[in-house]
């Protein structure tokens, strides 16, 4: 049987996570976000918290790319991307589901049944999610909402060697904010029958 | 009475035109592609074959932008854009329409009732359509594929400062070669009914 997925990759504060999971329940499949965290926990011996932040930052910053410091042997954060990857290629051998972040669109490239979803808005809607649905009033600020793509940026970039959020690289790219959340769930559910 | 537009950027080969005229089909509006090179050349007195390629092609290069060469007053391709610029603006305020191409997504930006999709798809499938559906086999290498891609990046990022292609530049983006043409109308034509 096949077992076929949605990754889902996201702009901090669109709606992906919530999208994700939503449509995971329409589908009747898991959705994998925090429970990723934990496989990777378990795994590594890392705490998730720290997982969650180095999962999202590029040991050499924009420029590097994972081979260009392979003279230094691994760091924490490649020995979690090795995990990471590990995990997720596993998981979609053995089962359908979403999975949200984590690059998992570009580990899981080859894959034919794979749908590759990014969903993006514009800063007013996000910045209204941030303080509001998430309570989050603290990281309400265009600066940290920019800085935290900036970082999923230049994470997807240095581990994948693709651009993030590059039209090209997905199935579909979606604004949450123009469309609508449960719009975004229709027509990702719907399109799901077609892989 | 509010006018619903639809504007369709797309990747050289995806079928975004055909996909903007049965979109069109369907919804019972016109679509314009050919129409508006027509509108433009009658207006502006150049041939349409003139106006086809000036339409693609950023007059200085890749790293100018229409405001680096001021001092050198405007040349044929920025009277042009102006032209474009113009009819496009009044289609948009006379008619419900679909608009294939020519920075329509930018130029109508600030118009809350338009739908801005984006088409691309693998290189496989664009070659396919261009030496088949197309009929052009003299066209369906990938270096053409790439120059005319290259050719609409640096003509959009001329005249909007915007990069083609970044899926935050368009409410929808489509792999037309992955979800297939008609499932692409399908989907525009139902998130038609939102704006």
């Amino acid at each position: 049987m096949r077992n076929r997925i949605i990754t889902i990759s996201r702009e901090f504060g669109s709606g992906g996570r919530e999208i994700g999971m939503k449509t995971a329940g329409r589908l009747g499949i898991k959705c994998y976000d925090n429970e990723l965290l934990k496989k990777i926990a378990a795994e590594s011996g890392f705490s998730e918290c720290y997982i969650e932040d180095a999962g999202e930052y590029a040991p050499g910053g924009l420029l590097s790319s994972a081979f260009s410091h392979q003279s230094h042997g691994p760091n924490n954060a490649d020995y979690l991307w090795n995990i990471q990857y590990n995990i997720i290629t596993k998981l979609a051998e053995n089962e359908a589901c979403v999975i949200v972040g984590r690059c998992a669109d570009s580990i899981l490239e080859e894959k034919n049944d794979c749908l590759k979803v990014f969903i993006h808005a514009d800063m007013s809607f996000r910045l209204n999610r941030v303080s509001g649905e998430y309570n989050k009033p603290e990281e309400a600020s265009e600066q940290y909402l920019k800085k935290m793509d900036r970082r999923r940026a230049s994470y997807h970039q240095f581990y994948t060697g693709k651009k993030w959020g590059l039209a090209q690289n997905y199935d579909l790219c979606l604004d949450s904010g123009r469309l609508g959340i449960a719009r975004c769930v229709e027509i990702i559910t719907h399109l799901y029958d077609m892989i």
